[in-house]
């Protein structure tokens, strides 16, 4: 970037330190970033900032978080990939290849499918478009109130269970919050349809893990792809390993593009040096 | 359909036989085929009819192929869903899952891949459409050369060679004829991209499986998708059952709708009965 200076954390002097104002960080230590008084804002790396707002103090500077619409591109590639995996069956597939079982499993069409969005960010309303586009039905679910085009929009908590009654596949988008940690507890998953399916691309701890193994136990949830975990790498005691209504991914979904990052980044500064304006940043009381 | 008399063969007299001027089929008994000696012509309830070319006399009456957009569609759906399946490394992560390994293996966009069509007519044309959308690069192998948006086309057997030696999937999307058997042996095996994997939703003799299992086991191909194999159901003593590189499917890529069949059946008779022109039909020397 043409007339900034870049540097790393450990390469700096004391003096050099006070004279930082954009801190470019992904999950550094609260002390460094203390270290650092002169900041006007944090720009994290990654689109979920849970661990940024709870380890940084709440008077802290501004955090902004990563919002790169080739992030939005991957992760509703993701989706779309994943809810065919479901639709047709795969896991079924690869269970009856290892049992040499030939047996056809009765086509469902996209439109006879709806799936249920949780979270209708950037990440969301992605996902919703490709997977309209792809002749599914479409439902979100946001904590306020959103429009989109082709989607059945449910906010609140008795929305919630309305657009979970009516999901045959839930993808779980929404960043981890007060709010949103054990949003899909027994309770909720109790309210999706018989033999749904559960994708979560979000964080581990917005499903309550114990749960969702009776959901899946009980056989009323038919299978889950997990890409996020409570722990991660995911422990190898995890019951989630060897479950066999459970596909795990590790964090896979919709990596960080280098690139396309560094774009983004070298945007929110452009503009702020051509404003002094800190770009959008992280409501810290709201977590997102 | 008003107007129409529609019986099930062994429901009909001699005298009834007689006066039929159109059959319905599947996979007909010749012998019932020549006991309608009044047929105009045969409507195939498939769009593969190697089976019903090999099987009716060269000089019998006109076959009619199952040309329905909606299998077009579920044809095209199917190859946009296994293709993500190769890019997203999904057996892999199915094989890591058992081994309880935590390993996040790099992530290809659509843009860095290409996908190479076999065959070019109203199931492949589908399939180009929808991985074009989907960002792949796409490039196509057709008997007759071909012109298509956003398709890299190529023709005849030069064509063919140049085909695979730049694609990272190759999906088999031809008719079984006496050109086409075979056609994927060892030697066009072999100009594929090394770690190249295959998509097989044609038919099965297509493809030379010794030929396919040694590609498989020297690691010059990745992974081959099969849904369709020299004989159906697969049987048990078949090494594609437990071969890691292997996927087997059921024959399931795109089953016939009962509903888009019957409508495409009803139009090409209701055309008949207003010119008294067959519709479009099988060029049996051709083969499709």
């Amino acid at each position: 970037m043409p007339g900034e200076s870049v540097s790393l954390f450990c390469n700096l002097s004391n003096e050099q330190r006070a004279a930082v104002r954009i801190a470019i960080v992904a999950n550094p230590h609260p002390a460094d970033v203390a270290a650092l008084p002169g900041l006007v804002w944090v720009q994290s790396l990654w689109a979920g900032v849970e661990q940024l707002v709870a380890s940084l103090p709440v008077d802290g500077p501004p955090i902004v978080r990563m919002i790169d619409p080739e992030m939005s591109r991957t992760m509703a590639e993701a989706v779309l990939a994943w809810t065919y995996y479901l639709q047709r069956d795969m896991p079924a597939y690869v269970r009856q290849q290892r049992e040499r079982v030939w047996n056809q499993i009765a086509y469902k069409k996209p439109s006879s499918i709806t799936v249920g969005i949780l979270g209708l960010g950037s990440l969301g309303a992605a996902a919703a478009l490709r997977l309209n586009e792809a002749g599914f039905n479409v439902a979100g679910w946001s904590r306020s109130k959103k429009t989109l085009a082709n989607v059945h929009t449910f906010s609140g908590n008795d929305g919630l269970i309305d657009m979970l009654h009516l999901s045959d596949i839930v993808v779980c988008l929404v960043p981890l919050t007060s709010q949103t940690r054990g949003l899909l507890n027994a309770e909720r998953l109790h309210a999706m349809k018989p033999r749904a399916a559960l994708i979560n691309f979000a964080r581990g701890p917005v499903v309550v893990t114990d749960d969702l193994l009776a959901a899946l136990d009980s056989g009323h949830l038919s299978h889950a792809v997990l890409d996020v975990f409570d722990t991660e790498p995911l422990p190898p005691d995890s019951r989630f390993w060897h479950h066999p209504g459970v596909s795990v991914l590790p964090h896979i979904s919709a990596p960080t593009d280098f690139d396309t990052a560094a774009m983004v980044i070298a945007g929110n500064i452009a503009q702020f040096r051509l404003t002094g304006k800190v770009p959008g940043s992280v409501d810290t009381a709201r977590g997102y």
